[in-house]
């Protein structure tokens, strides 16, 4: 597949530094390697014998073959073609067959950090790397919620998901037998949006819908706080709540500060593997109060038929796009998230694209 | 797969003011939406409640959704990613939480004609449509015919197809045990040419040629007057026609003026996916007075093994090429039509071009 | 699959003049027609009836369709789309419908030598075609030795396959439970290297070994010489000799006068098929009087499971590179060989570039 003039146009096309989800913890065994492609750069994972979790380059700096072929050596690891072994922090520190070792022969290494059952890779400069960055989200040891965990692979550009996820007028029409059954309003009434530092937030209240396929009581009508932030790289973070009816009007479209009758969670990434391909990972659930694990696990398995949903329009999306990459999109009322957000990426990658410019220049002079 | 340079330098490589074959009628069902795709344009059809049908771009002016992926609401179509609505015209009629509609909110509408159980889409300038440009097909139910009726799929670019039709003298090899079996004639005797408005016409007689697998008595002998007529952009219409013996040499190269004692026919189209991708329509037959229903089907099934046949070669013939694009094909006799017909295509290529150019130059004048 | 622009530059990326194996004997047949690809050229290899292989390019010169979907017609070959006729020496000598044949009516044919139970064609300029270029292998037919003869396809750029060869120290960490079992000098210990005039020879001997796979006895030891060339294009020709323990020694570094105990024998060829494929043709086996049939089969099944653990790494190898074909490989003690025979290479192409040149400009002059 050819990129598009649009993409190379717009090259960089990905903010650098940032945290990026490469893995669920549990994908990182105690022994094993793991592969994972992001944002183009082929990453190789393990743990050390602490439980510490390393991420480094995927290609040896002699033949270029990929370490996640290599062999796990205590701490270590050895690169099974020629036997280069490297330590975790990607110096190597055996070559076979010769006692010096160039100050060349490493392999970049990755600022890893594992919170909240995913493990995050910060993709740009080290000395950049802010875990405080790094949002809350629900782990699955965490008693207060239950959730189930998945994910998706794409063929398709990350910023086609993004975009999906900053509009969910959507749902009135890719899921009107799933997530959105029984509510137009997600594309009759605008949310309001926030700017945050990093991302938007979205917030709307239902008057009086009905019940949803995993709350509520056949008859009975409820008021629901909706709210959610999309953050940079494309992170979508929500806590829907349901409350009693009358509630949304007493609060007159401010979060209420009572106590929910019902609260789910979601928790999405989604990542850049290529130009053409992302993967996905979410997760869904409920407090454990109000959501045993069975009702969080047909919570899950519910919000999944709708992500297989969103998979099927996106990808043919991507699809007519590559059959013409020139053509314009048309931004309409309900485009106000996906542009705004796309201006903060934008932002975001001509402010580091300057640094490490001027960067370079520094190191050049 | 990389288009090659020749490709590339003669672009545009398409006709677009011509009737393209789109579907047969069957195939475009009074409910459901048919995607295809001509010359690398997405089209959707459907029938709206009075049986017309209607081709638009497959693809919403709001994000680039497939609309072939979206809903039939009475004789509009509702793109089913963020519900806008359009009319048959491919005007926007309706846009979810937000009450005007931008003149931009419109998807491009093609002319259509069903005619012959096929359905003919102008590619080209709308203003320019020119019904008289289709030529007579048989229909289904046309009750002077049986035929049968097919599609296949090609792996080539839609010239080399053209280029098989245009020089019947393959006949002699590529089908050796099928439509020319015993017929060495196709490839010893040049057919006569004369160049019609936007074709050429070929005709010949073969003297004394054994019976046909489809019509014919062991031992018995027959003249057949052979004519066809190949139109742009890639429609072959033949109707081969059986005679007493002695009836070409009185003739002297005419076609006969008497009663022929079997007429088969065949209506065929070349049809532009992509550069590298064509789909070939085609029915074949025989006049119902000659050929039963179950006479005709086997004509329709005799003939299909023979398409496979030009199938394999020509997608190994496109191979070839892709492998070294600047080579130069080398022109003998047995060539004239192919290089007639792709100099009538060039000629109106080129036409249309500056047609083009000139329009736009108004508009911006 | 782009090309990536490190190709690109070093192009002509392939020494033309050398011979190439085609096939094996035994895949070319009395009857019935060939076809390869090498260095992206299409070659269709048959038997005239006298036993002679021809090589010819297998793309008719009229229009492109391969020869190998032709027919056989005594010495000659004819095309199957429309019936040109080609003599072994690649010259057309019938065009159905004419009589007078153009002098461009001519397909390329390329020398051919049958030696070693191996077809070799000469890619490059006829003239300079050197049979004395061809090194001794093994025929299956030779009564001294006994082997087995295998082929791989490679999804991989010819270039790291020979680097692979040209370094066995990656024997003890690709193939540590193979071939490589048992002996960790592979990579400690570096061979002598010696150029020759179209190759590198590398020699080296292992003290006090334990039994192989295939030789020796449990508990007692040898000493192994262990040689072999490697030659352009990509020729392996290797003869390890087994010898009583002390002989090395003795030997101080030279090859040992005295009878072996076992030889094996090894005989490959790398072909570019294209920028990203290969063919790897391969025997292994011992001689008669060491190995009977059954042994030399062992050997050869026990080599070919080895040559898959090099596939797997050298085409994950690829996949890296091509994420980023910029990357630099660094040169490390090991890589002497891979660095003289690629510079080898260099040579070659850089000097039949400038004859080409020096050819061209003649011609034009």
């Amino acid at each position: 597949m050819k990129t598009p003039a649009a993409w190379r146009r717009n090259r960089p096309m990905w903010v650098r530094n940032a945290w990026y989800v490469a893995a669920w913890s549990h994908e990182v065994a105690d022994d094993g390697l793991l592969a994972r492609t992001i944002m183009n750069e082929p990453l190789v994972l393990y743990r050390t014998g602490g439980g510490t979790v390393v991420a480094m380059e995927d290609r040896c700096c002699h033949r270029l073959a990929p370490l996640s072929l290599g062999r796990r050596e205590g701490d270590d690891l050895r690169c099974m073609y020629h036997g280069l072994k490297f330590g975790p922090d990607g110096r190597c520190n055996e070559i076979p067959g010769q006692t010096t070792i160039p100050a060349r022969a490493v392999v970049r290494g990755y600022p890893v950090v594992e919170r909240g059952s995913w493990i995050w890779v910060w993709m740009g400069e080290a000395a950049r790397a802010d875990v405080s960055q790094i949002p809350e989200t629900i782990a699955a040891s965490d008693p207060d919620w239950n959730i189930g965990m998945g994910c998706l692979d794409y063929a398709a550009n990350y910023q086609l998901i993004n975009d999906n996820l900053l509009d969910l007028s959507h749902l009135a029409f890719v899921h009107e037998n799933t997530l959105g059954r029984g509510t137009p309003q997600w594309a009759t009434e605008q949310p309001i949006r926030a700017r945050l530092d990093r991302g938007v937030r979205f917030q709307r209240r239902f008057r009086g819908r009905g019940p949803s396929h995993y709350f509520g009581k056949p008859g009975e009508r409820y008021d629901m706080w909706h709210s959610y932030d999309f953050l940079v790289p494309g992170l979508f973070i929500q806590r829907p709540a349901w409350y009693p009816l009358g509630t949304a009007k007493r609060c007159d479209g401010k979060a209420p500060a009572e106590e929910p009758l019902f609260v789910r969670c979601d928790d999405q990434a989604v990542i850049p593997v290529t130009d053409r391909s992302s993967r996905y990972f979410y997760s869904a659930g409920g407090r454990s109060k109000d959501a045993s694990l069975e009702l969080a696990g047909e919570i899950f398995r519910f919000t999944e038929v709708a992500f297989h949903e969103d998979k099927v329009i996106i990808e043919a999306q991507q699809k007519v796009i590559d059959q013409d990459p020139g053509r314009q999109m048309l931004s309409l009322s309900m485009d106000g998230g996906p542009n705004l957000f796309r201006g903060i990426v934008r932002e975001l990658i001509a402010a580091e694209t300057s640094i490490g410019g001027g960067a370079e220049a520094a190191r050049a002079g």
